[in-house]
């Protein structure tokens, strides 16, 4: 066992959780929002996209929302930025990091991204160029990066050529999209050794939907193999447009949890978390999935005299 | 690592589940959601509990279902027997094993079983005299053993102190069970260890609930110690009285996903898995918490004209 001493929790509800929301949520509320995760100890987040507002306006508002939040020393504001463009208002904006993503599959890249991942591939050597000399960090993203909802299994070489193309053009750090919850153990730990053999030096950050509900047992999985980054969402806020009903992102409160339990350092107070993740219910109306939020933590304990107990 | 290659997934859904249900299912229906699971390849089944029937009218046809039900060779239909009267109703109608359960916590067995831990004890002394000579197995079961919702934490050796009793009158099986959700990755490692030192010949059975969601993670901590036995219920089914909307026992389908993906067998069929666990559904007129039955198998592919993509 390899496991870590301390994580990093990288919170990506505001943008991966929030973008498939359809009602507006006001830029105050994304704002007190974010103010409220980095009160609770979060320093590093993908607080939103700078795509096209047409095609995603929950987030027409990425630079306000950058400009209003508090970002305190230490903090970490990724954005997501899918072209030139996007990264040129990045930086304008005042990101820390910019996130450039591709699809390891040919069909869900062209659907998601409109071009060929050859194309994708060209943009992010123009990316990396453009932010050579800019104040900023940059990391890459592979969408469906265990599996597609279209082509299903997804070739370890076709995954490999595309974190050979991001290390060439001088990207460290990267992330592995388990976009539509395709993730299992056996191939986690397959393709995170097979990564490291070839880019020792490339810091890997895991990112799990549960959307078939083995989420943590994932993260477990990358725990024993060393992995030091994950990415998950407030309440488990998200989705996957292919499995109506099911979960989404792995669930922030729910994975610190897990970690603060094993005696893993995250920095992150639950508590503050939780109301969080409480008031985003608030906001969107609805139920999220997470479970820590509605049981709360192990040793919050019950009155005995009003308890019912259920027989074994 | 030590992951077994094979592992028994016992059902529980039909008694931990049930039990919580105030609407009563009628017999018929429980008999061929049981055959349905026996179809699906379940072989070790705790298919009631032969409890007060006033205490627990859900299950009051005990009898009835067992004699019902289809019982495949190599079949096991456990029961849960909470005194001397119940393991005799259970003898007479047939069941394969006994379940004979104790809470690790004082208040938790005077509010689950209305006496002292010590008394409990005594029965299960004399129920292992009982049983004897009968051709029917025992297998002990260890209620709140990772944490109670009134006392918090469990000394490792009021738990130990259970066991060796079990032990001393003759019980070579036993479960651990995480009542109320209350199991982390390292309680689970450190008990199993404990047990493991000083009673090698005890066959250990972890029964987690998912009420914190990390259900899945501590099955993955109890793989790694190599154990082989793990209690779930279809659809996620049950819960927990002290956290209302949180789910309950971990779910059948999501943990034979996560077995066959970590090419672990089970002999279950995970496609007619789901099917019971979407009768079920049906049975109860509710949504239950597994996430494959809403989302299917990993490789079950979606038609990329009609599909819709979230970015990223």
């Amino acid at each position: 066992m390899n496991v870590p001493t301390k994580v990093e929790v990288i919170e990506v509800g505001m943008r991966d959780g929030l973008q498939m929301e359809s009602d507006f949520v006001d830029t105050g509320t994304k704002i007190a929002l974010i103010n409220g995760l980095m009160d609770a100890g979060v320093r590093h987040i993908e607080a939103t996209s700078f795509v096209s507002p047409r095609a995603v306006p929950q987030l027409a508002d990425a630079a306000d929302v950058l400009a209003g939040a508090h970002r305190p020393s230490g903090s970490r504001f990724a954005v997501l930025a899918p072209n030139l463009k996007g990264v040129e208002r990045a930086i304008e904006a005042g990101a820390d990091e910019i996130v450039v993503f591709v699809s390891a599959s040919e069909s869900h890249n062209r659907k998601n991204l409109n071009r060929s991942i050859d194309r994708s591939l060209d943009d992010i050597s123009n990316i990396a160029a453009q932010v050579q000399h800019a104040d900023i960090k940059k990391k890459g993203a592979i969408a469906c990066a265990f599996g597609c909802p279209f082509e299903g299994d997804i070739e370890l070489s076709a995954l490999m050529r595309i974190v050979g193309h991001f290390h060439a053009v001088g990207f460290r750090a990267l992330t592995l999209g388990d976009t539509t919850g395709m993730a299992t153990p056996a191939l986690v730990e397959h393709t995170v050794a097979a990564i490291r053999d070839d880019y020792p030096d490339m810091r890997l950050t895991l990112h799990f939907h549960n959307t078939r509900g083995i989420g943590l047992a994932n993260v477990m999985t990358g725990l024993n193999a060393g992995i030091d980054s994950y990415e998950s969402s407030i309440g488990g806020l998200g989705g996957c447009p292919f499995a109506p009903g099911a979960s989404g992102n792995i669930c922030t409160e729910d994975l610190v949890y897990l970690l603060n339990e094993m005696g893993i350092e995250t920095g992150i107070d639950l508590d503050k978390l939780i109301a969080v993740a409480t008031r985003m219910e608030a906001v969107l109306g609805r139920t999220l999935p997470g479970q820590v939020m509605k049981s709360g933590p192990r040793l919050r304990l019950h009155e005995y005299e009003d308890a019912a107990c259920a027989t074994g």
